[in-house]
């Protein structure tokens, strides 16, 4: 068996954060942070828990790895989520230098990647992650409409 | 003398943070949220200091004010700030629903309200504060450009 690619590994654990986030309430939606090739940080939406409007899981991934390694820029990180990224999330990885984006599951009504703002396609943006999208799609839909199924 | 109304008096403690950011060495930009008329919170930049990409003036006043109203949105909150907010400011004061937004320089380089990303005016934005920009425009200028120019 082919061992996984830390962007498998990363994915995984962004799956497993989103499936935690459900557990307690919360929109699944999971990030984890790659540094050098391994996981580093990984979240979860925590926005009513604390509450925290801005407790996204790739804003908490982003602060958690600044603090990990003591520097506001991140520019040897990679961020993987299960969600494109709104205009928050996506304007906070352009402010944190992350070399490479991959998320799961496009948005068209929340995302600002390939949605709305298009935060990283502004000529103002000061940094563009590479960016990979729709890894997993199916597994990240289902996961989001099971949950806002179940609060109906 | 008239009285101070709440959004001066707000605009006074957003410029008063904004001069205890420069003086730690953080642009100097700060805010200040207004419950009921009423500064609850005063903040400012600590991106640096942190360090945490996402610690601009905005996201910290978001974020304080959140916590002390228990409560994720805050539809009876207005943002008053020194700078037009960035993309990722003008997501949380969309994310918080945030009833006013008050700002004081227009950013054409870094901001996202009526620049760049132009966040509140995407038909996906659900929800867009009532916006008053421009005051006290000159005075955050210039503290913003003594400041950049004494990194130099």
């Amino acid at each position: 068996m082919r061992p996984l690619s830390p962007d498998d590994q990363a994915l995984d654990a962004a799956f497993a954060a989103a499936r935690d986030a459900a557990a307690q309430g919360e929109a699944p939606i999971g990030a984890a942070i790659l540094h050098r090739g391994e996981v580093i940080v990984r979240t979860h939406n925590l926005v009513e828990t604390t509450p925290d409007p801005t407790a996204h899981a790739e804003i908490l991934a982003i602060r958690q790895a600044a603090a990990l390694l003591g520097d506001a820029r991140l520019p040897e990180c990679d961020l993987v989520v299960t969600l494109e990224p709104c205009a928050m999330c996506a304007g906070a990885i352009e402010h944190a230098r992350i070399r490479r984006l991959v998320f799961a599951a496009y948005d068209p009504k929340g995302g600002a990647v390939d949605h709305g703002a298009r935060v990283f396609q502004r000529p103002t943006c000061r940094h563009a992650p590479d960016i990979i999208g729709g890894i997993r799609e199916a597994e990240s839909k289902e996961m989001l409409q099971a949950f806002f199924k179940s609060l109906r």
